[in-house]
């Protein structure tokens, strides 16, 4: 996920004595936080590929290996819970490694209090989400926390995956000329909490896009298809994770604006409440750089997945102005896409 | 550690419409909750195993995968801190596995306002004991939470190991003439968290055992020691682990309350406060069933260890009363070592 340790440009944190809920916000204090707190202090080879989790080869396997946590409020919504999050989040970013999601971990933080009930449908709803992506939970933990010091439920969850493909994929191996392909609308996820959350009710009500990515990942790879680079787009949305492989791949992401996805009612929440539907987080959509020459096939090959029947060419990569995504706007004006420095959602996976 | 999805016996959770505190402490009730709703729901072979951590084969690699959340309070005490913890109780499960332990992730949960000093002392201190280990920590994640909805940090960590020894280790291997080992003194970690919150002062300060343990493990496994189950004595400490494995391995545990090693300043602690030594939560001990006629020399590859120098034999397997935990007292009468229904010591871990 966007979410993870893939940060770039340290910068002190002097500024900021103390943690604030803007550094879990997927912008760029965010970023600073994880270069500068845990990049620093764990550095090795794996954190420094920057990429949404570790590869790893052992005994002739080659393993993928990621985990987040998820503390979602509230821990319901339309399309989902905490539990379908909390399966599909790391089984997405097992496919962004370019690997099949076999096992998974479950830790569970319960706040004092909470109904049996409650951690009873997370628990099923993670079981058959688990089934529905072809995974297991394996092992897990509970720790239950005093009421007042946790807010309901927090799940991390970590993954195991096996890649089958030998190739690098990651920001680094993103190439000039490249092309850039977005699974689907975006801005869903983000906008079905936000409507809950605000007790905003719509014509047509937003629900969340979280779904497991792995076949599609799968089917791009199986079919030979030059994969540079993949990323879900999770907290900080499509504009953040262009903008971590621009900084990590040290290349120029050029996108159109009128190209990009976005459903009536997302857009028509987000002008309501001010927020730019490309920053908005999702769990079931990713951009896929690939290869120029493989960019039609790439995309007839995602079309041909349901949850990738919507995807599209976005953009290129350019050489020009390394480190930035720039995007031509609906207008016709080119502009900078930069991070936001803050969240507009905090809590939202 | 004691505290994974490792119950067994379901019993309903009707008359708990709410989880309690006692629900995360080790005891009972934390078994009734893990069995009614994680093993129920997740149900595959992995978790049937009731093991510390699920092993996994593939490619020809045999891996080790394991989970547990840290939410100790305070953050800092004598001994060690969250982020030993974090990465030695980790290091330990996969040890517990027979398993030489290589990859963590680490998902922070971090509540708004948390001093940043904080934070960077404790990713410092886990780079230490990630170092001391033999571990890498190669994926992670943060999240932010808002002040109020949690304890200043809780961490949690998953971790790859690799298995070279092919021998099964587990309850179900248990035999009756089994010796049962006891790698050091208990309840020092629990009594080390105590003295802290309580502002207890000792003559002598207790300070934590937290260690890691995959040494002294793979010595006995490289020795052929005949190892047939390993358990450290996390969350309800030596009695919840021995009866853990007499339930799951359907055999009778018998130790003696003499042999088993508790220093003075623990016992005079546990005195005061009413504790059972037997019961306080530790994270540097294991227990080691191991074929009678092996337990000398295991006792002996234990005691080269510095971290196992006070290793003892406790006790021994009989089959007269499966799932039964049984201690002949100093005083030379038999009793029953029963689980707590709900904890001692919550969130010490």
């Amino acid at each position: 996920m966007s979410a993870e340790f893939t940060a770039s440009c340290p910068v002190p944190l002097t500024n900021y004595p103390h943690v604030l809920l803007a550094h879990g916000g997927g912008g760029r204090l965010m970023q600073q936080l994880i270069e500068n707190v845990f990049v620093t202090a764990f550095d090795n080879p794996q954190l420094a590929a920057r990429h949404d989790g570790a590869t790893l080869e052992t005994a002739g396997a080659q393993l993928a290996f990621t985990t987040d946590s998820y503390v979602v409020r509230p821990l319901f919504f339309p399309g989902g819970d905490i539990g379908t999050l909390a399966v599909n989040g790391t089984v997405n970013d097992l496919a962004m490694c370019g690997a099949q999601p076999r096992w998974l971990s479950a830790g569970f933080i319960i706040e004092e209090g909470l109904p049996m009930e409650t951690l009873q449908r997370v628990a099923q709803s993670m079981r058959r989400t688990a089934d529905a992506a072809g995974v297991q939970i394996v092992t897990g933990d509970t720790k239950v926390v005093d009421k007042g010091k946790g807010d309901g439920l927090f799940i991390n969850t970590a993954g195991i995956g096996m890649r089958a493909h030998t190739g690098n994929i990651g920001p680094g191996v993103v190439r000039p000329s490249d092309a850039v392909l977005l699974s689907g609308d975006v801005g869903r996820h983000g906008m079905a909490i936000m409507s809950v959350r605000e007790g905003l009710e719509f014509e047509s009500p937003i629900t969340s896009d979280c779904a497991p990515l792995a076949a599609p990942v799968l089917a791009l790879l199986d079919a030979g298809i030059a994969v540079h680079c993949l990323r879900d787009l999770t907290r900080g949305g499509l504009c953040a994770a262009l903008n971590e492989i621009a900084a990590a791949g040290r290349v120029q992401v050029h996108i159109e604006e009128a190209a990009v996805p976005v459903s009536e009612p997302v857009r028509g929440a987000c002008e309501i409440l001010g927020l730019d539907p490309l920053s908005v987080a999702n769990e079931g959509r990713f951009v896929a750089f690939v290869a120029a020459g493989d960019a039609d096939r790439a995309l007839e090959i995602l079309r041909s997945q349901p949850v990738c029947a919507d995807a599209v060419r976005i953009g290129t990569v350019l050489a020009n102005s390394p480190g930035l995504v720039t995007m031509r706007s609906r207008i016709g004006v080119n502009r900078v896409l930069d991070l936001l420095s803050g969240e507009q959602l905090p809590r939202i996976c």
